[in-house]
């Protein structure tokens, strides 16, 4: 079985936009916002924005179970206040759990958090818990930086993000680190602020000890985990002049990183550097980069391709990446395949 | 002979950091504020300061020249106005210069501007006209966010930028894109600030069109390039998507990335996806990692072993890279070497 643990819902029906822009304008003009229930998407159109593409490219490509959440670059959480980013996650969250309830042998769900820049993150913990209850969900993306490239918020390691912790924790689900759009001119989105989020994730977990007092945790650093494999020896050295473990001991039972490296050279170094069982096969299917590769023929995203040309990874570590790993770090999921005899 | 393109003053004298505390205490207390002629630092203490260490690293290692400018993790452009920027890069650069004069055949200066956040980059122009004409510097180093950390500076495509880019031309010197510490908690400096600002710069490179304002322009970007290289297919794919040309077309006649990446793997990347004439020997030594690895018993930052050891790069790509690139990149530093028949 070939897992993606890195979907999101980017080809929703044009009535969720729609209804996001509204959404939008009544922050400033009340009488101009919109109700929950003026946002309409049937079945069937949920059934065919996933079977002509995500679903389409699966079977192409040959993934089976693709772990599912909104739009990352729809979250936008630094639009409005908490209540803005509370009904719209809601609405990203139901929409996809009404995906994976039409295509439970295909999707599973991830959660959309409703943050908001300098909101307690106690206010994330209802809608977690709603996700994993009521949805069967198996992960949450946790936006670091919900100010939108501003960086406004503490990093990761600081006790502001600890009662989202506990509650993953509780529930055994791990976090997807994963910014949303830059509103910052400096940084582009997808070609910029999601890398260096990761980056950024990452360093604060070497200078910050927040894995001594959450043992459980885990995070998935998606995009390859941004610079950091490529700069491992730097990383790593580091840490050893900030007088900390090895990375291997100190980070590596809590971080994984996943493969949406969107070319061969890139997943090699992947899998040189970074030991096999903290590699999750992922595509960010369809996501920022949609196009064929001039050079090989290919999608740029075909993630599986690189994976299957790897001469680094051997067949028990191909199964490990593309299945194993997940299980073991997604235990939800586990159990969900397992209830079904998978 | 191998020029290391990328070498910081981090070696320098304690007076110079005690006359910088001083001056950022005589931001708020006028009456602290020290004189320019208080600091006082003898050409003995300046040639100890290098004979024990970047010298005799450059000896140990194997590298002849160093193209070196101050540190850049005391550049802190963040701090204070103009005037304060203006006093610290003078004295920062003329440091340098004294430096480069001690020791010709293994130092000549690269700038540091005298930028500030939200401050008319014309005035830099005149230190730049200063380090070249007077002191022999043959390139600067060019800070993307002068507020460490919080990017409220226009992206590098802005006009903001054209008046050094001018000067820059005009002169035929290259800019090194390099950020100062982070003052921002979210961000290690050169754990995640200095990575991300490569992979940011890069990528403003990719969405705007300055090279075509300015073709004579050349950025070169330190440590390796960030995520770049890591992520290439998904460069690839994002210039494809924003219908540009391909990038070795549209950025790689003025884009350059150093060879500062800690460990092999990571070296072999970059020699296998980016074309050898984009790449210029670094070691940004001493800096940030100066510890030895354990795994193979040497300096992470000793990359001079990295390229002797890589596979991937001829003989003729190793000259190329150790020398052939930098004397095209710095024309004045060719015109210098030879000039003295080297």
């Amino acid at each position: 079985m070939i897992i993606d643990c890195h979907g999101h819902y980017t080809t929703a029906p044009k009535a969720l936009e729609a209804w996001r822009n509204r959404q939008i304008a009544g922050i400033k003009a009340p009488a101009a916002k919109p109700r929950i229930d003026e946002l309409k998407i049937s079945d069937d159109e949920l059934r065919d924005s996933i079977e002509t593409n995500q679903l389409k490219l699966m079977r192409e490509r040959g993934s089976d179970l693709t772990i599912f959440s909104p739009r990352a670059s729809f979250m936008a959480h630094h639009i409005g206040d908490y209540q803005v980013s509370a009904t719209w996650a809601a609405i990203c969250n139901e929409l996809c759990h009404r995906v994976c309830t039409l295509f439970p042998e295909h999707f599973i769900g991830a959660a959309m958090l409703p943050q908001s820049p300098g909101v307690d993150t106690t206010t994330c913990v209802a809608e977690i818990d709603k996700c994993v209850s009521q949805y069967g969900f198996v992960a949450v993306n946790l936006n670091p930086d919900p100010s939108g490239g501003y960086w406004s918020s503490p990093p990761l390691t600081d006790p502001f993000w600890f009662p989202i912790y506990e509650r993953l924790v509780e529930h055994d689900i791990p976090a997807m680190v994963h910014v949303s759009t830059s509103c910052n001119a400096c940084f582009h989105t997808t070609g910029a602020h999601y890398l260096n989020a990761d980056t950024t994730a990452f360093m604060q977990c070497v200078t910050g000890d927040v894995f001594s007092r959450f043992p459980r945790l885990r995070f998935v650093i998606p995009h390859g985990g941004g610079a950091v494999p490529y700069h491992w020896g730097r990383f790593r050295g580091l840490a050893q002049e900030l007088k900390k473990p090895p990375l291997e001991e100190s980070l590596m039972n809590n971080i994984f990183f996943d493969t949406c490296v969107y070319h061969q050279p890139g997943i090699d170094l992947l899998a040189t550097v970074i030991p096999t069982r903290n590699i999750l096969f992922a595509s960010e299917m369809i996501g920022a980069v949609r196009g064929i590769d001039p050079r090989s023929g290919h999608h740029y995203d075909d993630t599986k391709r690189y994976i299957e040309a790897s001469t680094v990874l051997s067949p028990g570590d191909k199964h490990a990446v593309y299945e194993g790993n997940a299980r073991r770090v997604y235990p939800r999921l586990d159990r969900a395949l397992k209830a079904r005899g998978q």
